[in-house]
């Protein structure tokens, strides 16, 4: 089991705190680099652990396609099969299957779907889906949910949340092991839904709290009031998990309202893509301006790959489709996160968050809304498959 | 300058010696990692020094293409531009050029080709290649030569080899810097021409002497003889590099012939398409027998792969073509054929090299011949290029 200690802050505003698992203690705020098929693309645990990675999340629906709860449970759980020995936290497959275009069916006993690997047919259930992540073996298990998307009516929202809490009551009941169970709240895009889901998943008394179905397409300006009306019913004393949220930006907005757990593939998948982040927004090392720049992106960067090496080489690799350019950038995307998450947890100790979100906010020029909506959709319809699944960079 | 020292063996058979570069020194027999576009696919420098690379090859060709020989000395050449600080050795392009299909011209002033990256005409001389290594400033630099294929008839080939030795003068010629040029000596498929290009070569007194145009597609019962009648001619004093060979079993036939220095993409290669050595020889970890094992694939290797992830995680991520599977792979297959050259150095000078090399060859299953033809045809063709210049795997 989990516990969570908070050192700052209260009900709402930024919190710092301290979760404590089996696996060792994560200071929040905090962010989990994404392991989807049980690696964090391109890096090692070592290398995840020396940038100040401190848990990582993985995902069930991956990990039962491929290579198969039973089989991740007979290598003594996925700490020791993918030899991370830090926290893991495993998201139960909602998201993917509901991301997932193609074929699915959803009743309320379950999810029928076919594979994006092979095309076989499966179905899910709340009570499945607790059980492949116990042979997983993750510090913290989430509740299977039905995410609604962006463009969701009121009905079709409340229907989904609905379910998603009869769900959760289903995976709190068919739960034995020790892992501790995060119910996830949702509530479409309509403030009072989400209230009323933060509500009843705040009362099922779990250990922790997740936030599903916010950044899911939807308007930065619709995202933030919505995360307040859900993080006003959540316990103060209870850890509180964002999902999916993982900008620069973003995470200071979080951090802002009271939010302790974020994880998101964008650091990861921008990195392959070339997109880095640097203290004044993102840029892309492709481009011509990089070639004969004999000095790392970011100076001031402690990443092993501003370190180490200059923009100009990473040009070059990524130019000539080297892997060794996903590995680089990877490195760098992560530990600007996580540095990030560092700098605004002793901002809060010092009570001084609000002036280092002014300077963060100043300094960091955000991609333009239109242009970030319009690769988000570019990116799905490339792939064809759960968002979130990106195969090795073309 | 480069300078050798010879602490073991002579004229013939092995030998173990020093090899003293500006860069460092280099224990011989040493094998040289491929760093084809100034990276050692997948790997860092970091990770490099630390399974025991001493010295790594790079490509003018490539690196001429792209980013330019000026640009890599607006960054203070090779070395500074990847970040390796110890020796380099780039080879000339010529290998690369005549192993191109696609358009090209041969006339006694150079080759003019097209690139294999835009289809752009470039003329490449003796003089121009000299100046192109000369700029990326490597510790050793090689002639450009002319390899024929291992189907060339006897005339063809001493058309070649004569057409190389007068090359190998103008490089002489042009050479301006501190850089050690090796001439390289062809000959063909035919021990008189062999023998002959050697004693050329070795006249013209340069530092060391490469022998190309060995292991190009021909059969291993050819290549050992002609390997002999090269190296009998060549200075006991000055080391010799056998390029392009780098299976475990042809390195110990090289060394067992008197050869210094080998360089070869084959442990590279093989790694990112899941081929893997062992003790007991090659094997394929998407093979379903490794996807239950909860072991190191090697329990005695001493890389970072086997030291810290099961074979069965490996066969995992490279059944998901995860990124990580070509690193770790990588890292497998160099420090095996590293370690390899460490114990046959350790074994010449104990004076049980005879015996290391038989129970070495006693307990390694060689890949079959047709099967190795075979596989090799298969490569060339699916890439349709220079057979030593692999994308990512698809």
């Amino acid at each position: 089991m989990i516990a969570f200690r908070l050192e700052a802050g209260g009900a709402t505003g930024p919190r710092a705190g301290v979760l404590i698992t089996p696996h060792g203690e994560v200071p929040t705020p905090a962010f989990m680099p994404v392991g989807t098929q049980a690696t964090v693309k391109t890096l090692t645990p070592a290398e995840l652990r020396a940038i100040g990675a401190r848990i990582i999340l993985a995902n069930a629906y991956h990990l039962y396609l491929r290579p198969g709860a039973e089989r991740v449970a007979a290598f003594g759980g996925l700490h020791h099969f993918m030899a991370w020995s830090g926290p893991i936290l495993t998201d139960s497959g909602g998201f993917q299957v509901f991301s997932l275009g193609g074929l699915r069916t959803v009743t309320d006993t379950g999810v029928v779907f076919r594979s994006h690997i092979d095309g076989s047919l499966h179905e899910l259930t709340p009570e499945h889906m607790v059980r492949v992540q116990e042979l997983l073996g993750a510090d913290i298990i989430m509740a299977f949910d039905e995410c609604p998307p962006a463009e969701a009516d009121r009905d079709t929202a409340r229907a989904a949340t609905e379910r998603t809490h009869r769900w959760a009551e289903r995976c709190i009941a068919a739960h034995t092991t020790a892992a501790s169970l995060f119910p996830i709240c949702q509530g479409g895009m309509f403030a009072d839904l989400r209230r009323a889901s933060a509500r009843f998943i705040a009362e099922l008394g779990q250990p922790g709290c997740a936030i599903g179905g916010l950044s899911v397409g939807e308007s930065k300006t619709l995202t933030w009031p919505l995360l307040e009306a859900s993080i006003a019913e959540l316990p103060t004393s209870k850890p509180r998990y964002l999902m999916g949220v993982g900008s620069p930006e973003d995470l200071i907005e979080g951090v802002a309202r009271g939010v302790d757990l974020f994880d998101c593939v964008l650091p990861t998948r921008l990195a392959r893509n070339g997109a880095l982040f640097t203290p004044d927004g993102r840029v892309n090392i492709r481009n011509a301006r990089f070639a004969t720049l004999d000095a790392p992106l970011d100076p001031a960067c402690d990443c092993p790959t501003c370190r180490t090496f200059s923009a100009g080489y990473l040009h070059h690799l990524f130019r000539c489709e080297e892997l060794l350019a996903y590995r680089l950038a990877t490195l760098h995307n992560l530990r600007f996160l996580l540095r990030l998450m560092e700098e605004m947890r002793a901002a809060i100790l010092a009570g001084r968050f609000t002036s280092f979100a002014a300077d963060f906010r100043a300094r960091y020029r955000i991609v333009d809304e239109a242009v970030r909506l319009e690769q988000r959709a570019r990116y799905a319809a490339r792939r064809g498959r759960a968002a979130d699944t990106p195969a090795a960079p073309a």
